[in-house]
């Protein structure tokens, strides 16, 4: 299966690399340092991208800029981050690379538990989450070709524990957990499903 | 109480105004139409809005406009009217609004079943409603001064029969069931509920 993974120089996307690159082909993509170089909030560069890539059976997206900060400076400015970064950066990314992925291909976004379980200084992730997680359900009704669609929803995980703080209470996702949460989706049938992970 | 209805001129706003205008003091706001004139894309003319209005007890939103069209027409650029509009319009009315309402008061925003029941043609409203929908989470436990804020989440309702083809097997919401939903979470106490009507 050749898989792009738009993110795949962060936390997530190197050990999901390096988990799916044993079975298959993988095109790293990311803002720098990857195989392309990809900025999913500009419709342009995405183009781009699946340009280059040409015909693929998977993408995996674990991109997702959001504004984490108190509160009191949460104006609409700062707001943008996650709706042009997690929200519409990965929404587009379906939007464009339907056009490009193979019939029975999927897509495989990034979520999270803030959707449903707010944390302090998480409201513009929260609210990113819950638009993607919408948007996966409505797109697996639409997408044609036998193309599914879901989305990994973990909470804080376990290889940044500096974010440990700000999540008390949740007991942090294992990578393994997070990686059965991306093989669910890619190697199964599902689609229109939020994987809690 | 002192109530600010947004969307007064519009099918449910024009219901929630003569439901609620027996026993509290109503600001109409609208596009056009109404008290006060309102472009809740622009968080200058929300800021204009609170302005003119002054201190207030609840603000309800039945503002949502959305992009509805074939999958195929949805690029980036159509998906934006529901992002400027249902999501960071209604956003945007709380960010700014918490900065005018009263101690105690509430913000009750619209959303609905299309967040986890999508329909064809509605992935822009999916999207927007999810947002919405966590966003109330997450600002329900980051507001301060008590204020609350809520989200009533209707399916298609009775007054807009022109809606129901697309929604098919939904038993259309009465009007005095959207009614109950609103006054649920503007007279109640609950705080990040999503009221499901």
């Amino acid at each position: 299966m050749k898989i792009v993974i738009v993110g795949a120089t962060g936390t997530m996307g190197k050990h999901l690399t390096s988990a799916f690159e044993k079975d298959h082909q993988i095109i790293k993509a990311a803002s720098k340092g990857a195989d392309i170089q990809v900025d999913i909030t500009s419709s342009t560069s995405i183009e781009n991208m699946y340009k280059e890539v040409g015909a693929f059976d998977a993408l995996i997206c674990t991109a997702g800029p959001t504004f984490v900060g108190p509160w009191k400076k949460l104006t609409d400015k700062e707001f943008r981050q996650g709706v042009e970064g997690k929200m519409m950066g990965q929404i587009n990314l379906v939007l464009i690379g339907q056009h490009y992925i193979n019939p029975k291909g999927s897509f495989t976004l990034i979520s999270g538990a803030l959707s449903h379980e707010p944390q302090k200084n998480f409201a513009n992730a929260s609210a990113a989450n819950g638009a993607v997680e919408g948007f996966v359900r409505a797109a697996a009704i639409e997408l044609e070709n036998g193309i599914r669609i879901n989305a990994v929803s973990p909470t804080v995980i376990e290889a940044s524990p500096q974010y440990f703080p700000f999540f008390p209470g949740d007991i942090p996702v294992t990578m393994q957990q997070l990686e059965f949460g991306f093989r669910k989706s890619v190697l199964g049938a599902n689609t229109g499903q939020v994987i809690k992970v």
